[in-house]
């Protein structure tokens, strides 16, 4: 079992980044789909896919927001952090295969309430921006270190 | 296999309605902890939670996300969108149980894009706001009637 820690709010600096990196493998469509209900086939038809103005089945743009997500709460803040907000611009597809990573940087700090605000940029293994935004956070205010539970076990199919 | 339909740009109307819900169950917190990475005790170990101010595991935030992302895909305007941008706002937390439903509102149509903006109020069964947003597509302009895929079949556990 591995372990996760936090920045608390008065440990976090302006300019600070962090990064957070997953491939897209076709499965993670399937799991989205899944989880959201979205079954549209430009996600998981290749035929149909092949049809489109994408030539192949595209991830669902949310999926990449999940990434966003998960950065802020594994790396920066880290855990005890509570999301307040996110906005996203969606830029360009990503397809299976594809290796997105997710840079954070904190841009403002706000004392009152221990809220960071965070610039999200996503580039593909290209470094192209497939998703940006910006995202508000209520920082933690105790340090934690966790024993981090493994990622449940997920199979596709019958 | 059931079918799929959209709203072309030209159908849509300004106040138009669509509702998308969904019963959030553990299983869905275990795949969103799956497919983004986020492995926060918070939302995968009982006792863990329970010493926190939640006292029981919560969804991640942006696991309601998905499902208004959903809701636009498959409802309004649908299958053909193309998604813009989104704001997120995060009010409450959601647990396994809960049924949430997304309420998305036409509030503006801009003709030279073909792009309608849409008010996104995410409920639980409660009736209290746990996400609200604003969310931008561009609507397709060809009508589209779709065999849907089924819903990929996912199993958890060894």
């Amino acid at each position: 079992m591995s372990q996760i820690s936090n920045y608390t709010y008065d440990e976090i600096t302006i300019g600070q980044t962090a990064t957070y990196s997953k491939q897209i493998e076709n499965r993670d469509i399937q799991l989205f789909a899944a989880l959201s209900g979205d079954v549209n086939p430009v996600h998981l038809d290749a035929a149909f896919a092949a049809g489109t103005q994408f030539k192949e089945c595209i991830a669902h743009g949310m999926l990449s927001g999940t990434i966003i997500s998960a950065a802020i709460a594994m790396k920066l803040p880290g855990p005890g952090s509570i999301y307040l907000g996110q906005s996203l611009r969606f830029r360009l597809p990503v397809k299976a295969g594809d290796t997105i990573t997710v840079t954070l940087q904190v841009t403002e700090k706000k004392d009152k309430r221990c809220i960071v605000i965070l610039d999200c940029k996503v580039l593909n293994q290209h470094g192209k921006r497939v998703l940006t935004g910006t995202a508000e956070v209520m920082a933690p205010t105790e340090k934690l270190v966790l024993e981090s539970p493994e990622p449940p076990r997920v199979h596709i199919g019958d």
